[in-house]
Parts: structure tokens; C-alpha cells; sequence
């Protein structure tokens, strides 16, 4: 499973490129099942009780495949402070997918001049695609921004903390994140849940971390009888100097995802991804170890949506249809299955002498 | 517990005044035990384990006070399509709490004019707070804003599926909301979660509805053994006019609250709603029932930060000294708990020939 292939790495390199043409098949029957709920926009979906609750029995099972980390578990909104954002270079690389929040800010004057426009955007307009946004002029930026993925929020918090423990820390997360990519493509969502295990010390500790969660998240998906394969990722960069960028991730192996077809003809998506931040966040917010070293980050991301989609899309619409292992991992004995999991792994990474 | 004082009134409309100089002490104590987690921004928190933990468990306890609902459970991410928000009328009551998503659209050249702004601003700056937010200039109004209430996404989905059925329907939605109101009261979040269940159907469907969910409600915050008044609500709607649309709402009794003191000194805070919205999101969506006539909504809201608040508030940071029945309650045998005090409340209401 563990193999890097040039057709994986093209598929991947499809999957990221945002298409509102592709894959409105699987969408379809999501739509007609009442497993999506259709708002009109593309990218954005309300749940059903039976996808919520696939999502939740599978976040029990990360929950169960992490129990051993010690890490610290900590919710954050759907937003995070403008500062942190800015000072994290989000915008260096995908300015075009962040979602910035703003606020009327006027008085009473500005209030009527506010709803004189958008009377006339509801009057003028023959469907909501042509509506005017004419009333938007006086929205003002907030303090708050979108969270872009489900660690940022926690990077600027472990820094006050003053510095790592020498054991580092582990921090568990989960939230919705924001990226401005309206599709068709269900597994291209503008707002979809990440869980998160961050790891915070030396780089030694972070690549360990980021090895164990390679098998520990391929063991996931095999429990789930998902096809998959691994391969470096290939991030959409924003603008001309974004391949270099992409190439330079590439080169330097800082991020392995694993790719599960879903709803795009062309290529897999990724569902998975294990992420090396080297010391790009530590140096930002000044994140040093016991020792006094910038701390190097990594993490290890779930796509939420992305892997209950692709329960959906290879098990079928109907829960009771899924393969009894299936439903046994996430509605039966979830704790004793992934533990019997972490037991083979273990198993067989000290018969090949491997493993982390 | 149903009677209406002037005094709480009072409270209620000192209770609707976003100050950031109120109520520090719960607020340093929250974050002193680790239950909150300061970002840096007033009204935004991240939130520990135990205080996920409460929230979550209360879920489940209102969960098991509707379970003879028939409820539809939807879940929504915590924004919703920008012309169902307009076509609300939001922005008449309170433009200045909504939030809209905006994001990058340009080419290179426009992002390197955006890192230029930003360097400069990170350079130029002594503090966060001074900091330029010049670069923003070229951020434009996506198609989705953030969720100003939980119920709000499902109207427009629900006007799609036709005329209602003769009973009506139930609707069980949770999500993430946000208002732009920066506060150091821990009770006055900018993103917080609202729990409801929505009524949509006849005006005595909708009336009956609220009147059995305030006996409800209150049973809940009995049953949490917290100190409450209900009163009528004071929304802080914008502007000069203001008042009137409040006095208004007041006068139709629109809108009921369950107050409960958290941290605010001068009154008590919102914890749970009852609303009836009469005819107006039904007129604007076109919600008929199925004899043809425009629906009726109605909704249950319930704060599930501030009831969180409130009961470390109550009983303590320390959830192992809470009192044993609100312990049990949570963490023991909810289902059988709740039914009991619904029978109870059953029992009450034929006795007093009263009730819904």
C-alpha cells in the first residue's frame, strides 16, 4: 500500500484542480438519497442524521486509533484571529481559497443606504445568480478570519505556553475549515470538517509522529475496506510561481496523502494527508523546545466528509448494505477492532524490523 | 417558574448590551482552569476536553427531551448561501451582528500586490492591534455568509420540498453561529452553538409547539438545577428605530427567553429562546401547508455555550463536585432521567388542566 506510482501522482495532481463540470453523477444520487442536502451552492451541503452519524462513529474510530498519544484535545470555532492568520503565510500560497469575515460597521445612515441597495439588487434582479451585491460596499473586515485547516488555531497557543515539555505535545483538533472552491465535486466542499493530530517537538519526534500516522491511517482505511493508495501530494499553489512551490513540497517530501476514489472521473481524492511542517510554524510564533531549538510541527490530517463520502460511494447508500466488518469497526466493538488493528500493526512492523 | 418580572426585564435589556468591559472575573477564572482558551480576541475561544465533554452530554439530554418529536435531523456547516440570507431580512434587524465571507479573486499581479500590503503592515506595526489590514482591499464578496441562527439554512429547503404535510414539520438542526459583537462577557461569544428544533405548520401547531418546549426548556434548566426567570425578549435590534421593532416584539410576546446569571453583573443571560416568527419565513420562502396556506415557524433555541456557562457557573469548574442529581443527569442513565421529568411535567399539566 505504501508505494508512490506517476499514475497516482497524476490522479492526484487532477483531483486538485477545482471544476464545477466534474462528477455530478455520485452527487446526484447523494442529492436523491437525502444524504447531501442541496442549498443551491455548489460546495455547500447540509447533512442527513445518517451521514452525521457516519462521521461521527468514524471520528470515534480516529478517536480509538490515537488513544495511546496522550495528546491534548482541544475545539476551536470555524474562525480564528486575522493576526494569526496573516502571520501564518496562508496567503503566500492560497490566497484564493481563504475566506476573510466582515462586518457592517456604519450608522443608521449607512444602515438605510445599505438596505436601499439591496432593495434594489431583490427588485432589478431576475435570478439570484445576477443579483447585485451593490449593498456589500460598506462590509468592513472583522478581526476574525476562517479557519483554513482545523490546526492553525493552535499553533499561537502552544507558543504562550512558553516552551515544549521535552516529550513535545500532541494536540488533538477538530473543526469545520473554509476554502473558497466552489464545485460540483461533493469531495470538493467550501466547508467540511478536519480532524487533526498536531505534534509539536524535535524534528527526530515530529518525522516519528508522522510515520506511525502513514500506518496508523492506512490501517484506518483498510479497516474500512477502502482502496487507497499513497503518494506525495500535490498542493494547488496559487498563481505562475505555485509549481515551483508544489515541486519544491515534492522534492523535499513534506506532505504524503492517501488518495480514495470518490466522485471525480479523473482522478482520486485525497482523504488523508500526513503533513511536515519543518520549522516553518515554530520559527513564526516562536515555538522552541526544552532545549531552546525552534520546535519543528507536524500533523496528520482526516478529511471528514472526504472518507464518509467514500464509505458511501464503495459500501453503497444504504448503511445496512456495508460489509459486516464495516459496520462492526464503526456501530459495533470500535475500541476492541482497532485495538486487534494496532496489535497487527505492531505485530508485523518487529517482524520487518520497520514501523515507528 | 412562568412568571414574568419587571426586574427581569430589566435584566433581560441589560443582558443585551455588548460591553467589553463587563464580567472579567468568570471569564479570567474560565481561562485560569484551562475550560476556555484565550486566542487573543475577545468573544473567540478555543474550548478544553471537559467543557466538549458538557456540551456534548447536554446534547444528548435535549436530544432525549425531543425524542417523541419525530424530528428531521439536519445538520448545516455554520454558513449558508448569501441570497437566502438577503431574502431573509437579517440585515433589517441587525446588520451590524451578520457576518460575510469575502475572499481573494485576482490574478498574480494582484497577489503581489496583496503580499506587498501585508509586509508592510507586518513591518510597519508595534502591535496586533495597530496592524494595516490594507491588504484586504482586493478581498470580494463570496456567495456565503456566516450562519446568523441555526434554523436559518433550513427554510429555503424546506419551501423546495413543496407544500407541508397536514402535521407539519419538525426540524432538529445544531450548527456553529456567528455574531460580530467582540466582548470580554464569556455568555456574549462571537462563535458560539445553537441547538433548535424548528415548527413549521399552522399557527396552532407552532403556538402549541412553543408553549410545550417553554415547559420543557424549563424542565431542562430544573433539571440542571439552575436558578432561571423566563421573560419576554429584548433583541438588540439596529439602529433608531430599533426600539420600536423591539417594543413590537415585545408587545406580539414573539419571543420568550429563559435568563439565567453567567457572568454579565448587570443581568442575566439569554439561555434558551421560544420564538414564533408568525407568518414571515414563511411569505418569504413561499412555505405553504397543505391546505395551501401560508406556514407558520416557530423555533426552540437553545445556547449551548451559555447553558455550559452556566453550569460551571453554578456548580463550579470542578464537574466532580457538581451535585449528583445534574451528574447523573449528564453522565449517568439521561434517557431514563428526562422521561421521568417528562412524565412529571405530563402529570402536572393534566393535573392543572394545562400544558400542551
Amino acid at each position: 500500500m505504501n508505494t508512490m506510482t506517476d499514475t497516482a501522482a497524476a490522479a492526484a495532481a487532477a483531483g486538485t484542480v477545482a471544476d464545477a463540470n466534474t462528477a455530478p453523477d455520485f452527487r446526484d444520487e447523494l442529492l436523491a438519497a437525502g444524504l447531501l442536502i442541496d442549498t443551491g451552492e455548489n460546495g455547500l451541503y447540509g447533512r442527513s442524521q445518517i451521514f452525521e452519524d457516519v462521521l461521527e462513529r468514524l471520528n470515534v474510530a480516529i478517536t480509538r486509533l490515537g488513544a495511546d498519544q496522550q495528546s491534548e484535545v482541544l475545539r476551536f470555532p470555524p474562525a480564528m484571529r486575522r493576526t494569526d492568520f496573516e502571520d501564518s503565510e496562508y496567503l503566500k500560497s492560497f490566497p484564493n481559497l481563504a475566506g476573510t469575515i466582515h462586518s457592517f460597521c456604519g450608522d443608521d445612515l449607512g444602515h438605510r443606504r445599505l438596505l436601499r441597495a439591496l432593495d434594489d439588487a431583490l427588485t432589478d434582479s431576475d435570478s439570484d445568480d445576477e443579483r447585485s451585491d451593490a449593498w456589500m460596499a460598506q462590509q468592513k473586515p472583522t478581526r476574525v478570519v476562517l479557519t483554513p485547516a482545523a490546526c492553525y488555531p493552535i499553533y499561537p497557543v502552544m507558543a504562550r505556553r512558553g516552551a515544549l515539555p521535552a516529550e513535545g505535545r500532541t494536540v488533538d483538533v477538530l473543526s469545520y475549515c473554509f476554502r473558497h472552491e466552489p464545485s460540483l465535486d461533493p469531495g470538493r466542499m467550501q466547508m467540511f470538517r478536519q480532524r487533526e493530530y498536531v505534534r509539536l517537538g524535535s524534528a527526530e519526534q515530529v518525522m516519528a509522529f508522522r510515520q506511525m500516522w502513514i500506518d496508523r491511517g492506512s490501517l484506518l482505511v483498510a479497516l474500512l475496506q477502502l482502496p487507497v493508495e499513497i503518494d506525495l501530494a500535490n498542493d494547488p499553489f496559487f498563481g505562475r510561481g505555485g509549481k515551483i512551490v508544489a515541486d519544491s513540497q515534492r522534492a523535499q517530501a513534506l506532505k504524503f496523502e492517501l488518495l480514495i476514489p470518490i466522485a471525480d472521473p479523473r482522478g482520486k481524492t485525497a482523504c488523508l494527508s500526513f503533513n511536515y511542517h519543518m520549522e516553518h510554524f515554530g520559527a513564526i510564533w516562536k515555538i522552541v523546545c526544552a532545549d531552546g531549538a525552534v520546535a519543528h510541527t507536524g500533523c496528520v490530517g482526516f478529511g471528514m466528509e472526504r472518507i464518509t463520502l467514500a464509505l458511501f460511494r464503495h459500501h453503497g447508500l444504504d448503511v445496512n448494505g456495508w460489509p459486516d466488518e464495516v459496520r462492526a469497526l464503526l456501530w459495533g466493538d470500535t475500541e476492541a477492532r482497532v485495538a486487534q488493528g494496532l496489535q497487527s500493526l505492531q505485530a508485523s512492523a518487529a517482524h520487518t524490523g520497520g514501523g515507528a
